[in-house]
């Protein structure tokens, strides 16, 4: 399972405040302790508006490669921003994402193609989120008929199947597993994210949930996830699940964690 | 999902002292913190010398039965035990367990007939447990066959799977999830349970393990398992599944828990 470390967001308040005040200190801190944790990409996302979101973009951008050597992912449904980015890059960037919203999906797509990181597809279009699996998996389809069209092959798209919170429906999480196991028998080699938190939107003890959830997608075909590296309980729940699956061969990387402290 | 309480096992050395010694508030205290805990059966389980079992049985059941008023499972593969403590039992108990065994079968199986709580059915035999899941399921369908032919409905079967540990193979657990499936497809009436904690043998902080193959078994479809109900993070770890996966409608027991100090 790959991390993809959501930290550095601008919907975050002390990060949106960091990228106005150009808090380089702030912003290295939270890349270097996502990478160290274990973070494959570092999510970057500005979250300050529309005309000043590609300036941020790129000071981001800028401002964590000078404190890890991780690729990114440009999180931002903003074109211009996006464009402004890309050639500050070190390294191939996973673009996070397009949809079957058609503004979002002419905007980002060529982008994405010319990124040649990958791209976090997601499972809605311009009337939402398709509460059923046949819904989301059709809009998949589309999804990948354009990616394919943009000549992006399967391998670099990440289908992110969208999970509702399980507070408003019981079968919000089951809807995101059998998503992930739809698409997998009809494009094997794509790959699938998960913004997992919003599974436990507005119930207590979200980590309990979220560790749940993260188990189970990880059984359907999950293999990255857009979360938070630096939770220790998340990261034993997945160092647990992967063992138990068989992901982790010889259960290598649970007994090397627990010889380093980190499942107490 | 249904607790089969386990901690009232001989093989553990406290528990067979305590019957060896007839410590009835030992015993007692075990139930009682069991039952309040959300045990649905109390296991009971002598572990002694086979011609001593008989009368340390009965002495568990009717100890047990003064602590608390759930029903029992009576965990033996010895039929006198189990023959001498059924006239005890004020409840239909659950039988601890029948296999494809050929002794235990011929032993066991008319008992269980007669104790009308349900059985519990291994899926292994004389030859052991088949490490793939096509030999578990022809042991499952030869023992559905067995307990239909002594008039025993579908509804009072358990299934265990078997896991085996995952220190030793990487398949492990997913066989096990594989035949839970797999009996589920072709027996839909059967219901499930898992001595889950072998999963972990051999492997430090036994206990995330066990959480992860809980939370995937409970996918898979298993709705009762034989485990220590005394221990708090696999029971948040469960209810936190529960809600997840919709089992826990509206989330009710998980939120009741929370306001009660369960999830802390």
């Amino acid at each position: 399972m790959k991390i993809i470390g959501e930290k550095i967001n601008g919907t975050r308040k002390t990060v949106k405040q960091a990228v106005l005040d150009r808090d380089v200190a702030f912003i290295q801190k939270l890349a270097a302790a996502q990478a160290d944790a274990g973070a494959a990409w570092i999510d970057v996302n500005a979250g300050t508006p529309t005309e000043r979101e590609p300036d941020d973009l790129v000071w981001l951008v800028q401002t964590v490669q000078t404190a890890v050597t991780k690729p990114l992912c440009l999180d931002s449904a903003n074109s211009a921003a996006i464009t402004a980015a890309l050639p500050e890059v070190k390294q191939a960037p996973l673009i996070n994402s397009i949809s079957g919203e058609r503004a979002r999906l002419t905007g980002v797509l060529p982008l994405a193609a010319q990124a040649q990181g990958g791209v976090i597809a997601l499972a809605m279009d311009d009337k939402g989120i398709p509460a059923d699996v046949e819904g989301r998996l059709t809009i998949v389809q589309r999804l990948i008929g354009e990616t394919r069209g943009a000549g992006i092959p399967d391998e670099q798209v990440y289908v992110d199947p969208l999970v509702m919170t399980i507070g408003a429906s019981g079968n919000a999480a089951r809807a995101a597993l059998a998503t992930v196991r739809a698409v997998k028998a009809e494009y094997p080699k794509v790959h699938f994210t998960s913004g997992l938190s919003n599974v436990s939107y507005g119930l207590p003890v979200r980590t309990l949930i979220n560790r749940a959830f993260l188990t189970l997608m990880l059984e359907a075909g999950l293999d990255s996830a857009i979360l938070d590296p630096l939770d220790r309980e998340l990261r034993k729940a997945l160092l647990a699940a992967e063992a138990t699956l068989g992901i982790d061969r010889h259960c290598l990387n649970y007994t090397r964690a627990y010889r380093a402290g980190l499942l107490e």
